[in-house]
């Protein structure tokens, strides 16, 4: 992704005390090391599952798949906040959002090969952040997800 | 655990085509092998997650706590789908559910610790059952998790 790796990670700019989650943090070394970016008016974070990450042959099982949008909407919410607040990513270190209530539908089997999950921003409050989410394989959207995410104060 | 060693998983009953999931299968030696059992009207899963499954310091992340409500929901479903049918678990192989849509509330942080599913039926038809759970570790309620599950078709 020549063009993608030129834009910030969010979750390259977490403050050290909260990069070690399983699955976006950098300082995690058994984790997903997810990375979340802007794309357009939206987000994107790609990952691509091992092969033991299957629930029926050749099919991602359906955890990973709410742990991606999971970490993948936390990370579009502090996106969109620092993109409301006039602030580029990278200049400063990120607000961090936790997950109030996560919802997926699982449209269809999720072949186990690369995914790539894309955000929008359905709501933002001070607070409150709603993100949406699809997650496709090879073009076709397998899964939805929708997230509310809280920001967490600063210290 | 005695008591509960005494009642039979219901994913030690699924078959062998379908006991790969990562969440739940017995034959995937790299997943979380989650075990689902009937208790009272309900069913009950425990998972103690490993050091590296942090979300901040001392806390579980979220992705595994969506993983493990859906495994869980998956399998309660089965559960209840036999005990509708009157048939005793472990006397024949399993039916097998699928997910189709998943909802998680996080209500507190979860103390990255032994975690106890509680599973409940909501609603039950010929192809679809609804599952609620409440996710307590040392007694207190953290996560609360919602599952739509669809049978998959007998071969």
């Amino acid at each position: 992704m020549p063009a993608m790796a030129n834009i910030v990670a969010i979750q390259d700019t977490y403050p050290d005390n909260a990069s070690h989650c399983f699955g976006c943090g950098t300082l995690n070394d058994h984790g997903y090391q997810l990375k979340t970016r802007s794309e357009g008016e939206g987000t994107v974070t790609e990952f691509l599952p091992e092969a033991s990450q299957t629930a029926f042959a050749g099919i991602t099982y359906g955890g990973l798949i709410a742990s991606v949008i999971d970490c993948h909407s936390a990370g579009s919410a502090a996106i969109f906040a620092m993109r409301n607040a006039g602030t580029v990513v990278g200049s400063e270190p990120s607000p961090r959002f936790v997950t109030a209530h996560l919802e997926v539908d699982y449209l269809a089997p999720t072949p186990l090969d690369r995914m790539r999950i894309v955000g929008r921003l359905v709501e933002m409050s001070d607070r409150k952040v709603i993100v949406e989410s699809d997650l496709l394989v090879d073009g076709e959207v397998t899964a939805r997800g929708s997230a509310v995410l809280v920001r967490v104060k600063d210290k």
